[in-house]
């Protein structure tokens, strides 16, 4: 289990109005300085009114890449709450007020997140380590039992494996995997669970096998890739 | 935060293929033994492979009452896995192995579950206290700023009202309500958070008002209540 550390408040949240994408909510209560991580734009009302409730001021507003499944809320929730600034990498080439890269650190009250570049899913996907909850959260990067689909955006297999094995399963086996999102209603698991467990990434399995279960999935294109990614890549901006 | 101790493993899992409900794993890591709250038949394959992941012996099926809205998973879980025994409360008049009152206690490993009868959901309605977790799961009388309806199988607004604040808002701020739904893809909350911002029995709300609000709710007749009732007090078994 994540121990999370004393007045660092956690939330994970799940859009169930068709995404099925986890938000995560940390904040400091101390300070009340806030981020969210991976916001809806369809749950942004609920997003909000959850930071009301605890006085928590957003600090930032995170993606994980330019998803291509839903609009992200950054855009909605920039112009309800002054001051919060949107996050995303550069590598995924798209807008935000921050840009961040491979080893920056995301600052929120006396708590810090760590960036970790994880390209395969799309060129530009991240992961953030949070070290004193001994979780990381993983995108679209690394599932429960599966992973990102890596068949457009910049996807490659052999990068994502890469990303995996390099970043994600060198961290210790009892950190917990908050993802990005689960289909089968299941909400977290660890990087000893997926290194143990994971039919594609996990198991022994070699990049070259990685790479054929990937080419053999035929996936249908995604509903809302052509509205969600032009929008995304413009911070949720949907002009 | 729910804080477990070493050796307790804890899964959160989400029925979304139609109840919402909120199932839930715990298991001592040492002896293996585990146990589910709430399991659903349409979940029974997923949770069963979830046990079988990590070598858990399921002891117990628990349903904190008899459910309108999903067929318990005990029936199946029970001719799949042998030597589990289904639980429910002796007040809510169905069937099972075991049957529990006000201040039993349910042993798994060297883990315990407190039984708070906490009626007017349904006349039967049990909460499970897991003390050594600091959490408590609250079946569907406790809601995220929320509650169970209270319009049949022996419901009572002023039953739960009572139950609420005589048997959980008297546990400590910081004890996690892990619930047994959220519609709005909210996961868990606290006492703390309920006695401060649950509109129908927090904020200083009198039992009238509660019972009024409750009264005025007008909700729709559940769809599977003249299935699911009935199945689930022969302890799941569709005859």
């Amino acid at each position: 289990m994540a121990q999370f550390p004393p007045k660092l408040f956690f939330r994970q949240l799940f859009d169930h109005l068709g995404s099925s994408t986890y938000t995560y909510l940390l904040a400091d209560e101390d300070s009340k300085e806030a981020i969210l991580i991976d916001p809806v734009k369809d749950q942004a009302e609920r997003d909000e009114k959850l930071l009301g409730e605890f006085g928590f001021t957003l600090k930032y507003a995170i993606n994980t890449h330019a998803h291509a499944d839903h609009i992200s809320a950054t855009a909605i929730l920039k112009s309800k709450l002054p001051g919060v600034k949107s996050v995303i990498s550069t590598s995924s080439g798209g807008d935000a007020d921050v840009h961040v890269k491979h080893g920056d650190v995301i600052r929120f009250g006396s708590f810090q997140l760590e960036c970790l570049s994880t390209p395969g899913h799309t060129s530009g996907c991240t992961c953030f380590y949070f070290g004193a909850g001994n979780c990381v959260f993983s995108g679209d990067v690394l599932f429960i039992r599966g992973c990102g689909r890596t068949d457009f955006q910049g996807g490659s297999s052999e990068d994502l494996y890469d990303s995996v094995h390099t970043h994600l399963f060198t961290l210790g086996d009892t950190t917990v995997v908050y993802p990005g999102h689960d289909y089968k209603g299941m909400l977290m698991t660890t990087i000893g669970e997926e290194k143990r467990l994971n039919p594609r990434l996990g198991m022994g399995k070699t990049k070259e096998e990685f790479v054929a279960i990937m080419k053999g999935l035929n996936l249908p294109y995604p509903k809302l890739l052509d509205v969600a990614v032009p929008v995304n890549l413009k911070d949720g901006r949907e002009e």
